[in-house]
C-alpha cells in the first residue's frame, strides 16, 4: 500500500484536476442513477423521517404533493408513515442539494460532467428567496412557484444550453472568486457570470419573449442562482477524489439538518455523523437563535472542494450577511491551510497575493489540531415552511473525525 | 464670501449625493446640447488638429468617414486642413469619451440624468476590444462594427430601457465596488451587473433574436461594456460640484492625447493644462514603452469622481492587469485620502472595513503635500489605428494643480 501521504496526494489531485462542465438540464428521473417515483432524496446523511427535523419534514410532504403523490399534507404524512414512501441520501445518487436537499423524479437537475475523470453530478435548480421548498415550505404558492421552474424555465435551460459546449463551471469559480465570491454562502458575480454565459443562448433559443425575459430576470435577481451548479461542481471534484485506498481526505461533508456526516475517500461509502449544531450569525429581523433549526444542507460540499468559508478572505464583503469583519474573513481562510493537504492550482485569492485556496481537509489535522472545518451556511426556521431566518458560521462537530479517525486506524490496521 | 472649507463642503457633498440614472440611448445629435453635423466632441482638454496625437487624429478620420462626411483618409484630412471641421472637448457638451473620446452627431450616446441636481450627462457606446475607434482605428471592420453598435445594438437598447424606470448607476457602481471593481479600468462586475438589469428588458423588447442574442453577447463578453455609463455618471457628479464659488475641489480631469488637462469648481470653465505622460503598466506581448501615446481620454472622471484608482483596494485582483501587488493596490488607495475632502458616503471598500474611497481632490493638498492623483488607464499605441498596448498607473503632471494654485489665488485674491 502506499504512504497516507501518496494516497491524500492522489485524492487532492484528483479533487483539484476535476473539470466539471455544464452540460444541460434534464427531468431527475431520466438522469439521476437509481431515481424512482417514490424515492425521495434528501441532504445530509441518511435519516428516516421519525427523526428527521421540520424543514426537511416539510420538503419531504411538498415534494409529495408536487409530485402528485399526495393530494394534502396529511395523506402526505399518511403515506410516510405507511412505509410508502423510500428516502436515501442524494449522495447516494450522484447528488447535491442546498437547505433540505429534497429532490423528487419530477424536479428538473443540472447535469454536469467531470471531463477529467469521467463522473456525473446533478443538483436541483435554486428557487430563489421568500417561501421555498429547500427551507421546508410547500404552500401553494410554492408549489406554483416549483412547476414554473420546472415546466417552463428548466426546458428553455435546457434548450439554451444545446446551443453551447456547455458552461466550465470550474472556470467561473476561479473567476468567481476574484470578484469578492466565495462560492458557498455569497455568489453574487458567480451568479451574474453564470447569466452572462446563459443570456444570449436563452434569447436565441426561446420560444415565447415573455418566458424568455423572465427567465433572465430569476435568474438575474437570485443572487444564489449558480450555487447549484457550484455544488454539483463541487461534488463532482469531492467524487473525483473519493476511494483512493489508504487516503484520510474529507470526500463528503453533509447536514440533514439533525446529524452532521462525513465520509473519507478510503474509508469507502461509510458515514460518521453526530449532532448537528446551530450556526452562530446574522439572523433577519424577528427571528433568533431561538427559532434557529440545526445546520441542514449538502452545501458543505463547497468548503469539502475548497471553497465557501475556505475562501472567505476573497469575499470580505460576505461579513455583511453572516457577521464578523473584514479580518473574520481572512483569518478563516488562514485557518483553514492548518488542516488542508494542498493549495488550489485553480482557485486563488488575491488579496492573499493569489495563494490558492485551502483544500482537501485531512482528518488527521483536524484531530490533531483540534481545528474544525469552518463553514458559511444559511439559517433555516426550526419549523417546516417559515423559511430562512439567517446566515451565519459553523463548524462540524469534532466528535465526526474523531470516529473517522478510529475506523481509519483500524481499517487499515495501524 | 464663505471660506475654502466650506466651499469644499458643498461642492463634494453635492458629487456624492449626485445620482445619475441611466434613462437611454440615443443619437446624439438629438440629445447633446451644441452638436451639429461638423463638429466632432474629443477627450480631454481644447486641441486643434496640428498638435492632436497619431490615436485621436486616427479616430478624427474614422468619425468622419463613419458620418460619411469623407469617403477616404485623404479626403477626412484634407477637410480638417481646410477648415471644415470643427473640435471641442466632450467636457464642453456634458459629455465624456474613453480614450480618443470622439464622439460625432451620428453616433449613438447613452443619456444620464442627475435627478439630484437636475444636470445630465452623455457618453458613447463602448466598442468592445480589438481594433475599435477609440484607439484611433478606422478601417472598414471598425466602421462596420460602429454601423451595427449604433443602427442594430443602439435602437435596441433604447426600447429595452423604455421598458424600465432606468438604471442606477451609482448603487450599480457601489455593488461592484464590493465585487472586485475599482469602476475604471476594471468593470467586470459592474458590466455583468448593467447585463443583469438590461437581459431581461433586451429579451422582451426584441424584434429579432438574433439581434437580441448578439447584444447579450456583446454586452456580456466586454467588461468594459459599463465603463461608458460610469463615465457619463461620473460626469454628472463631477458637473454638479463644479461651479461652487471659493472651491478648489477637482471637477475635472482629462487627457487628449497630447495635454493632461484639469478644472476647478470654483475657477469657472478654464482649463489647467501641462504634457500628459507615458504611462507606467503592463504591455502587451509585442509592445513596449515605446509604442505608448501619452495619456488619452476622459476616463478619468471616473478618479474625479472618487473611484478608479482611488478605490483601487477594492479591486486587488487588477494588479494582474496594471501591474504592481495586491498591497500596492491598497496603498494606492491609502495615498488618496491624503488629498481627497471626504471619504464617499455611497461608495465603500470592504477591505478596508468598508470606509468611504476617497473623494474629491483639493488642489491646494495635492500642492502642498507634493501628491498628484493616480489614475489607471488604458494604454494607446502612438500611431493611429494600431490600438491598445497595454495597461497601467499614470498620474497627471503637477504643474496642472499649481497652475490652477496660482490662478486661485490670482482670482480670490489670496
Amino acid at each position: 500500500m502506499p504512504s497516507i501521504n501518496t494516497a491524500n496526494q492522489t485524492a487532492v489531485e484528483r479533487m483539484m484536476s476535476a473539470r466539471p462542465i455544464l452540460r444541460t438540464v434534464a427531468r431527475a428521473r431520466d438522469v439521476v442513477p437509481g431515481l424512482r417515483d417514490n424515492l425521495i432524496l434528501h441532504a445530509g446523511p441518511p435519516i428516516e423521517w421519525p427523526r428527521m427535523s421540520g424543514p426537511l419534514r416539510g420538503a419531504v410532504i411538498g415534494a409529495l404533493l408536487y409530485e402528485g403523490l399526495a393530494r394534502d399534507e396529511a395523506q402526505a404524512v399518511a403515506m410516510v408513515e405507511a412505509g410508502e414512501v423510500e428516502f436515501a441520501p442524494c449522495h447516494h445518487h450522484q447528488t447535491v442539494g442546498p437547505m433540505a436537499g429534497v429532490t423528487s423524479a419530477s424536479m428538473m437537475v443540472y447535469v454536469l460532467d467531470n471531463v477529467t475523470h469521467g463522473n456525473q453530478a446533478y443538483s436541483n435548480l435554486n428557487e430563489g428567496y421568500g417561501k421555498v421548498l429547500r427551507y421546508g415550505a410547500y404552500a401553494p404558492e410554492v408549489l406554483a412557484k416549483l412547476r414554473w421552474m420546472n415546466e417552463a424555465m428548466g426546458p428553455l435551460l435546457a434548450d439554451a444550453l444545446a446551443l453551447s459546449e456547455g458552461i466550465d463551471i470550474r472556470a467561473l469559480l476561479a473567476e468567481a472568486l476574484h470578484m469578492g465570491d466565495e462560492g458557498h454562502n455569497r455568489n453574487k458575480a458567480g451568479s451574474l457570470l453564470f447569466l452572462k454565459h446563459l443570456a444570449p443562448l436563452v434569447a436565441r433559443a426561446a420560444h415565447d419573449q415573455t418566458v424568455a425575459s423572465d427567465v433572465l430576470r430569476f435568474l438575474g435577481d437570485n443572487a444564489l442562482s449558480v450555487l447549484n451548479p457550484v455544488m454539483a461542481a463541487c461534488k463532482a471534484m469531492a467524487d473525483a477524489a473519493h476511494g483512493v485506498e489508504g487516503s484520510t481526505l474529507v470526500s463528503t461533508m453533509a447536514r440533514n439538518g439533525t446529524d452532521f456526516g462525513i465520509r473519507v475517500s478510503g474509508l469507502g461509502d461509510r458515514w460518521f455523523t453526530a449532532p448537528a449544531q446551530v450556526p452562530d450569525g446574522l439572523y433577519f429581523s424577528g427571528f433568533s437563535s431561538a427559532d434557529a433549526n440545526p445546520d441542514i444542507g449538502d452545501s458543505t460540499i463547497t468548503e469539502t472542494a475548497g471553497i465557501g468559508a475556505f475562501a472567505m478572505a476573497a469575499a470580505p464583503a460576505i461579513v455583511t450577511f453572516v457577521s464578523g469583519s473584514p479580518r473574520d474573513a481572512l483569518n478563516a481562510t488562514l485557518e483553514m491551510y492548518e488542516i488542508t493537504l494542498a493549495e488550489h492550482q485553480h482557485f486563488t485569492i488575491p488579496a492573499l497575493d493569489f495563494r490558492g485556496t485551502p483544500v482537501g481537509i485531512d482528518i488527521r489535522a483536524v484531530v490533531e489540531l483540534g481545528i474544525t472545518p469552518r463553514v458559511n451556511t444559511g439559517i433555516a426556521h426550526k419549523q417546516a415552511g417559515v423559511g430562512q431566518v439567517g446566515a451565519g458560521l459553523v463548524r462540524p462537530p469534532m466528535a465526526v473525525f474523531e470516529q473517522a479517525l478510529l475506523a481509519y486506524a483500524e481499517v487499515y490496521e495501524l
